[in-house]
Order: structure tokens, then C-alpha cells, then sequence
């Protein structure tokens, strides 16, 4: 496994789905990787089929890297829809970073009308975390998808794969495709040793089937395109080399970048030991005002520095919000982001600006929540969970 | 993996669930495995409970091992019953040897009322075999069904585990084995190698659940007894292994001795090239006299040494078939195996006496088998195969 080992010069960072490690550098991961960068030729397509501007994940780099997605694009306009397919491993309670595969989802749903696929992969979860039982996983998993699906999809174009519910739809395309995955690959790929237990082992074979099922029931090739973060993307390396050999076709993908945790980390993530770096939808608002005015930003080591030197928002935790949901108006956005590196707008402000709007955001979310609750079960490829585990 | 390297003066065998080679040397095997000789004071329990003569198959030393039978009839004994657990991996037509475990479990629900648990492993046929189709497996699946279970089973006690479609109830148990096994262990009990596919390392899993899912399903421990041919012991290994962390019980074994093949070999199987060895349930009447008159016997190379010296009907071909089946009557069978031994009775006279017998049970069975058709269905949990593959 090429862990990204540094040329000279570079720092070293390691990223897999399980773990990031240093500092991403993001062009460098996409040449290890082998995507292609979303850059402004493909964003001239996404405009002249979405509308300008495009959603801000797509207009501000936070989708940054993509594989084929021209040529689902090409047979969209042809006449033939691709159908969207995002995950959720069901590991704990749903924050921020969670919601950007699912927004992108939501606005391509919106603008296109395309059917949407949702996988909840509670397996997964239960067996790559030790302490994780499997009642646990599943009570989450439903938990996680009313957080997810509260963004507002189309409940007649949304279809959920419960994977320990779902299974009987799922079962007999994850055989075929793990019949053409060796051990030697999956190892490869995800770096297993021999203490991993054969259920992870197996598992990615379950996380391929979502992108080959639409293709499978309607006995024709549906195109599939993944919005997922670049993390991700070993998962479907894996997806891609099985699909012809079985028929179906490559799916295309589109990777947002990670979005920053609020201590300093490069990836949001409630794994790690502090919980102070996330942002949870169920957070209650003095939570939302603590965690926030302690977040780590780009400012600098005293208000007279900053002022003269201007900050710095690349590197900046509260920026990084704005970035992706809490400036929806490229005006304010641009605004926020020139009084910054000017040095108008100081870390304190900027943060008792922002602070208001998410917890206005998750109240509102936490409403739309109990609408989802309606439908959501009806909505789960074979019923929902239940019975016997 | 321990492969029955012989000790000074032994010959080298192997046997494993997927490959039988070398002369099998059954006291040596049992050492090898480290399960216990299905000797005099088993079978004087087993005769008290069920009844004296036992069946052939327990009276004539076709089963010859196992692991914690006796617990399992004290806890019989003290009205705890035990559930019967086999199975049958559907990679070609059901022939004679594949009887043994379903004939033998055929026997003990009808002397005590036990349940019957069944699995049908057209996902590992899948897996393991590369010329089969998911499509094939689960079509053999169900036919091997009705052939194995017109040896006449209980329709109200028998459980049919038909693995892709019972899959939402087997996957979840089959998850919590999975993740207490790692790839270090299977590949020691199986001996995989890197190119072994991810879906043949994870199957184990699946084979394991029907063990624990009655006691599941019910709430208590429920114990389980499993017989099968010994060379399937390895995969219930890990069964034993997983049980107690599970909280289940150890399911406890009976093992068959593989019956040979018509043209010489250890063990009946169509795997092998040439399919002259083995007798299919479907086999017209004319197959089985064409077969069983070119049979492998113990016979001497002349008439004149035959009646001499006698003949050897421990590497019989045609013995081994009186002994399993065809000689229900211990009188007949006794006499038999004397006038063999003595010289009276030739080859040709044997076999032209065996012949009819085998029609006869084929034919019968073939009518059976139509009955079975009615309610095989309804005994699939979750309900029968079918749909999108």
C-alpha cells in the first residue's frame, strides 16, 4: 500500500478509509490515488447543466477530485440518468463532516430528479470496531439515516440498503463480486494483516453491490455516480476493477475533500479521543457556543499581529464551516473571507457571526428529522431491521 | 495445517473438507482431529435410547466418531432436547454417499421427535467452484433438496436454511462469528492462500450459524448435534471454538466414514473425472447395472484363488453398499459378508444380487421425491430462492 511517502521536500500522510494521518496534501493524494482533478473545464459542464452558480461544494473546492464523472455526464444528456449512491457506516452519532456526500446528493436529486441510493453498512461498523455490538450498530444506523435524509430528499426517488436488512437483495451480488476479489487484492488495498477477522475482510465485496443493483433489477446498464470523501475511494477502486468483468458499469465518482475538525485535525472525525473537534446534529446549543468559540482557526498570536498581518482561512476550522454550508450567499462568503486575510474581521467576531447560524441550522434540522420518521422505513430495500440478530 | 504426514511405516493421506487423498488411515484421522471413537459404551447408550438393533449406519461402524455426543444425550435424558444439523452443497447431482448424514438424522427424528435443520451452501459452491454460476448453484440447491429430503422427514420439524435466500436470517450470527475469527485461523483449519477468493475466507462464518440459530431464535441454549462426513469436521472447529464467547452451546458432532468410490477410490464424489464411481438418484436402471457390474471389489484375481482364499470386503466397493444400505437385515448382511470372506459368494453373483436392490430404492425414492415437492417451499426460512441474482 503506498502510504504517501513524501518526495523530498514534503511531508508525509497516510489516508484509508480507517485513518488520516499528517497533513493532506491534496494534489499529491490525487496523484497517488490516480483521480482526476474537478477543475474548471468540468465545473463549465456541471454550470451549464445545473445552473450558475453551482452549489457551494462544487463552486469552492470542497468537491475537488472525480473519476469519469464527464462521462456520466455525456449519457445524462443523451438521455439516460445516472442514479446517485452515498453511504453511511453507522459508527456513531451523525456531525457536520458527515452531511457533505449527502448535501451534494440532495442538490443533484433536486436540480436532476435522479433516483438516490443510500447504503447504511451497520456490518461494517460492527465488525471494524471492537467495542461495537451489532443492536448497537443498527439502532444508530436507523438514527443516522433520519440525520442524513433530514437534508430533504424525494421519498419516492430515495432507496435505502439497511446492509444486516437489506441483505437478501444485497447477498447474492456481493458473492459475485467477491468471487473476483482475491485476498492478495483486498490486502493491497486496505492493508490488512492476517489479526483482521474475515468479516472485514469480506465486507468490501458489500459495500460494491449498491453501485451494480440498480443495473441488476432493471436488467440494463444504469449508470452510477458515488459522492463520497476522497478517503473513501480505495472502497471503490475495487468497485471499478470488478464491474465489467460482471457486466455492470463503472461507477463514476466525486470526492469531497475532508472537512477540518475544530482542534486542528485534518479530518472531522468523533473517533478520535476529544469530541470537542465535532460538531453533532443532536448538539444542544450551549454545546454548539462552547465547542465553537474554542475552535482552532488561521488567526494570529495577538490581535495587533492579526490586524497588521491579516489571518489566515485556509487552515482555519470556523472558515472551513463557512465554506461549506453557513455562507450560502457567494457575497457574504467572499466578504467573510477578504475581511479575514485582511485582518478586519478578528477570530472572536467571526466566531460569534457563525455560531447563531448553526445552532439556527440544527434546530431546524432536528425538525425536519421528525418528517423523515414517516417515511423512512417504508423507504428500506426489504423492510426495515428487525427480529432476531 | 497438520495434512496426516505419516509416522515410520504409515502411509500419507489428506483430507480436508475439499480434497480426500491417500489411503485414509480412520484410527490415525481421529488422532489427527482429536475426536472421540464412537466405541462400545456410545453405542450402548445410543441403544438404550433408541432401541436395539441400531441402525446400520451407527451398528456397522459407518459412524465411527465424535465430539460431545454424550453430552448431548444426557441432556436428552433430562428433557433437554437437541436439534439435528446438516447439510449439502449443491455442485452436482445428489448421489449415494451424500445420503449418510440426512439418513442418519432421517433415522434419530423419527426414534425421538427431534427437529431437523437443514442448510442449503449454494453461496459456497458458488464460491469455491469456478465453472458454477450463482444461477446453477441455487437451481441444484433445490433439487438436491427434494432428493435428500425423500429419505422422509417430518415436514412439521424440518428447517430449511437455503443459504442465499434464509440470508437476512443467517447473515447477523454469522457477522458475530466472523468477527471472533480472524484470517490467521481460517487459513490454518482450511490452509487458504493468498488468491483464495474474500467470499471463500468469510464462508465459514455462514456454515457455523444454523449451530447456534435455534438457540437464538428460542432464547436458552438449544443443543445441537451435527453429523456429517468427517472430512467436514474442520469447519465445526471453529463452530466449537466461537460458541461458548457467543454464548451458545458447543454443537456436538457424529462422523460418518467416507463411503468409496465404485471405481476404487476413499470417497464417492463426482468431483472427480470420471462420474463411473458414483451412483446418482437419478441414475436409469441401466446406468446402475452398467455401473455396479464394472464395481471395484475386493475380489481375488482368479475364480479358483477367490474360492481358495475367500475375498476382502473391507475394500469393497460393493460390500461398503450392502453395509450402508442395501442390507437393512442384519442376517442377510451377516451372511453376506461371511460367504464373501469364505469364498461361497463371487463377485458377479454379488453384484447381480446388489443391482435390483439399487433399482429399487432409486425408483421408489424418485416417487418419494414428487411428495417432498409439495411442502419443500414452505420449509425455506425467509421462504424460497428466487428474484434478481
Amino acid at each position: 500500500m503506498d502510504d504517501g511517502a513524501p518526495p523530498p521536500g514534503k511531508e508525509a500522510f497516510k489516508v484509508t478509509p480507517w485513518e488520516v494521518r499528517g497533513k493532506i496534501d491534496y494534489e499529491r493524494l490525487q496523484e497517488l490515488f490516480g483521480t482526476s482533478p474537478l477543475d474548471e473545464p468540468v465545473k463549465a459542464r456541471l454550470r451549464r447543466l445545473l445552473g450558475t452558480p453551482l452549489h457551494p461544494l462544487l463552486e469552492r473546492d470542497i468537491y475537488l477530485s472525480h473519476r469519469d464523472l464527464p462521462e456520466v455526464l455525456d449519457r445524462y444528456e443523451r438521455g439516460d440518468p445516472f442514479f446517485l449512491y452515498t453511504g453511511r457506516g453507522p459508527s456513531g452519532e451523525v456531525h457536520l463532516a458527515h452531511l457533505l456526500p449527502f448535501e451534494l446528493s440532495r442538490y443533484l436529486q433536486q436540480k436532476l430528479g435522479v433516483e438516490f441510493w443510500v447504503q447504511v453498512t451497520d456490518d461494517e461498523k460492527f465488525l471494524f470496531q471492537g467495542s461495537l455490538s451489532l443492536e448497537e450498530t443498527r439502532r444508530l444506523g436507523r438514527e443516522n439515516l433520519l440525520d442524513l435524509l433530514a437534508l430533504g430528499f424525494d421519498p419516492k426517488k430515495t432507496h435505502i440498503l439497511f446492509d444486516t436488512a437489506s441483505i437478501r437483495s444485497l447477498y447474492p451480488l456481493a458473492l459475485k463480486v467477491a468471487k473476483r476479489v482475491t485476498y492478495s487484492t483486498a490486502k493491497a488495498v486496505f492493508g490488512f494483516t492476517p489479526q483482521n477477522n474475515i468479516g472485514s475482510i469480506f465486507f468490501t465485496a458489500i459495500q460494491s453491490v449498491p453501485a451494480f443493483l440498480p443495473s441488476a433489477r432493471a436488467g440494463r446498464p444504469v449508470p452510477c455516480l458515488i459522492p463520497c470523501g476522497i478517503d473513501q475511494d480505495p472502497h471503490f477502486r475495487i468497485t471499478r476493477d470488478v464491474a465489467e468483468p460482471l457486466g455492470y458499469p463503472k461507477p463514476a465518482l466525486i470526492h469531497n475533500r475532508l472537512l477540518p475538525g475544530l482542534s486542528g485535525e485534518e479530518k472531522m472525525s468523533s473517533s478520535a479521543e476529544r469530541k470537542d473537534g465535532v460538531i453533532f446534529l443532536n448538539d444542544p446549543p450551549e454545546e454548539v457556543d462552547r465547542k465553537l468559540s474554542r475552535a482552532f482557526t488561521g488567526g494570529r498570536a495577538s490581535v495587533e499581529e492579526q490586524r497588521r498581518l491579516g489571518a489566515n482561512p485556509e487552515v482555519c476550522s470556523v472558515w472551513a464551516l463557512w465554506r461549506s454550508r453557513f455562507a450560502p450567499d457567494p457575497k457574504e462568503f467572499a466578504e467573510i473571507t477578504r475581511t479575514c486575510r485582511s485582518g478586519e474581521l478578528l477570530c472572536g467576531e467571526c466566531k460569534r457571526r457563525l455560531i447563531p447560524r448553526v445552532q439556527q441550522f440544527l434546530g431546524e434540522h432536528a425538525r425536519r428529522r421528525a418528517d423523515v420518521e414517516r417515511w423512512v422505513d417504508s423507504a428500506i430495500v426489504d423492510g426495515p431491521p428487525g427480529g432476531t440478530a
